[in-house]
């Protein structure tokens, strides 16, 4: 199962496709962050923005989009424009399909790394390894958004995945392998 | 011209159309709310929000979608599912082609009424005598909707105001009358 790992944000929007294998292995398939001119007004960056997310779901075809939640007390400078993003990254979700899933900052930090308040090089080293790349993970906005993608993988219920994964495939050819969740704090 | 003016929200999005018909006069085409499902998640909600902003634009075909500014102080606790709203409702009129412009609350109501205190009421008195209706407006979301159009009509700048017009007349066929804002304080 594919899932796009999306980090709102209107100047910079990171996004992570990983690609859920089964037995808590993940592998990397994109990422990168997707920008907008800082010159333009709002609604033209918006636009933009839509038009980047809407190539990158019809290139992915993921079958969720996790999203950071955006929360007021993060940023009060930010949070408007970064929420007006999110908006449009959901609608854009489902209008290909996806299931969309909000996960707060916090969660994915204790998801990954097994506390809230891990910093941002110690969720960079657990997505990497969680991903199995030694590579650093930059910008940092994409390492975010790997992160959002691979704890869904690790909260998504089994039934979903494992509902997901029968389409298209012989009735009865699929063995549950991992019925607990594939990463997280163990 | 058309002006779509909006009041977004995800709750409750008024909206309210006006024509403008030139020497400070308006007149009400439609106003309403569009409400979505509480029972349903946020990406659900927005997409069905974007279902009915796409309804109203193709309806209307106004040029200008006028909108107001999600303020972070306004109200803290809504303002992420306001500004998500507000960020669908933008892309929305860009995609049909509408320059999109906002309007922060305190001159929507300096521009209707001539003060940025103007409450409620004073605010939906002035609509009424602005559009030239005796009928009470509501819901109330739809009457912010209607004076956030208003008072684009007022700030439009006459240029855009002429060019707009002069599209399909005869050239040389138009008149500037009203080389003022056409309402406002004055």
């Amino acid at each position: 199962m594919f899932v796009l790992g999306i980090d709102p944000g209107l100047s910079r929007c990171g996004y992570g496709v990983v690609e859920g294998l089964g037995r808590g292995r993940a592998r990397a398939v994109a990422a990168g962050v997707l920008r907008t001119d800082p010159g333009s007004d709002v609604p033209q960056r918006l636009a933009a923005l839509q038009v980047d997310l809407r190539s990158l779901l019809g290139e992915h075809r993921p079958v969720v989009m996790a999203i950071e939640r955006v929360l007021f007390q993060a940023n009060a400078r930010t949070a408007i424009p970064v929420a007006q993003a999110a908006g449009v990254a959901m609608v854009e979700a489902v209008a290909a399909g996806c299931q969309v899933v909000e996960y707060s900052p916090n969660r994915v930090k204790q998801t990954i790394t097994g506390h809230g308040g891990a910093d941002k090089r110690q969720m960079e080293r657990m997505v990497q390894t969680l991903l199995g790349i030694t590579m650093p993970l930059r910008p940092v906005d994409a390492a975010d958004a790997m992160a959002v993608a691979l704890c869904h993988l690790a909260h998504a219920p089994l039934r979903e995945r494992v509902s997901t994964r029968m389409e298209g495939q012989p009735r009865g050819g699929l063995q549950v392998a991992d019925p607990v969740p594939a990463w997280g704090p163990r």
